[in-house]
């Protein structure tokens, strides 16, 4: 492009991105609401794990105490565990109340047991106010095989957790009350999946 | 139910995880692979970056050394950076590359010189066998502007990606070709957002 051109077209660009910049200023500015908020990570895609604890980073960062309670998982050892609990136990409470997945425990009636355990830890930890985030993974699961109540957590975020704490459920299958009732909904879908390709799953990646 | 019905059903239960637990276990087992991933995460939902950090979390928790090359982002302070690099310079190198979404700097020129700049740095951490995540955060926006080349892009990951590094390309709108090319593919979707209720980004959630 000749010179002239190309100085024609930046100044068009900027032009543009000025406008647009004024635009969503003004939107902006009229957000100044903070609110704890319901957050749902669900779907059949991966992420929605990593999403919460990447939130909970976020939050030690920012010195905000937070707390992760674990429903399903547990039985084993991973890394988001391992340094939550190892390096930041002043700032980030770590409760993996889970057995496993439905099919490795084999027995329904424990898994309602754990559930409810988790559920007990979970309202514990919501109900204390100076906890400003609560990620409780993979508690879609308990919901979907009606482990859990779904009225009964919904009833509970409503009447006492604090008007500043946020609440993460992650989990495929959420029920469509807790969508409803939730300020943030994020749908990951598979669009790829490497288990497809004989890959297993990896440290980093997966745990 | 009566207290035989319970226990038949329980059985059931017990019987059907069985032989679902079996059929994972055979679908797990031919899963032996260990591979370095091209990841994907891209869609209008939440969570795409959100979901790296908690990946880079897992990495360093497994004591895998690991990068961060952010484009767009960089002009502002947010609680990944800061936690990053002031708790794990040593396992996580952290590198903010950008200057502000378009609408900000206003000037295409600029913003293309960042990415690639951007893009130097990646290829370098990329070339460093030592390091086996490398998250380009918002790359996907620089692809979709055409800041970078798409082709270029995959044309090094496929040439010169170390065999078990894993590189994760977060932002909306990512190229067809990159998807393509991807070997784990996540599109978060927005189902719902509460900056449309007036709700501003917040900490812990959003930086």
């Amino acid at each position: 492009m000749p010179d002239d051109l190309q100085t024609e077209a930046e100044t068009r660009h900027a032009a543009k991105m000025a406008k647009k910049k004024a635009a969503r200023d003004r939107i902006m500015a009229g957000k100044t609401g903070e609110k704890g908020l319901v957050i749902v990570h669900t779907g059949a895609g991966k992420g929605k794990s990593s999403a919460g604890f990447g939130m909970i980073l976020r939050c030690i960062a920012h010195e905000m105490p937070c707390a992760v309670v674990q429903f399903i998982k547990g039985a084993w050892e991973t890394g988001e565990r391992r340094i939550l609990t190892e390096r930041f136990p002043d700032l980030c409470q770590f409760h993996a109340m889970g057995e496993g997945f439905t099919w490795e425990t084999q027995d329904r009636a424990r898994d309602i047991a754990a559930a409810q355990a988790g559920w007990d830890k979970a309202k514990e930890v919501i109900r204390d106010p100076a906890i400003r985030m609560v990620l409780l993974d993979e508690v879609n699961i308990a919901l979907r095989y009606g482990y859990l109540d779904a009225a009964e957590v919904l009833a509970f975020l409503s009447a006492e957790k604090p008007p500043l704490t946020h609440v993460v459920l992650t989990g495929r299958g959420a029920p469509e009350t807790l969508i409803e009732a939730a300020d943030l909904v994020t749908e990951m879908s598979l669009v790829k999946h490497p288990f497809r390709a004989g890959i297993k799953g990896q440290p980093g990646v997966e745990y």
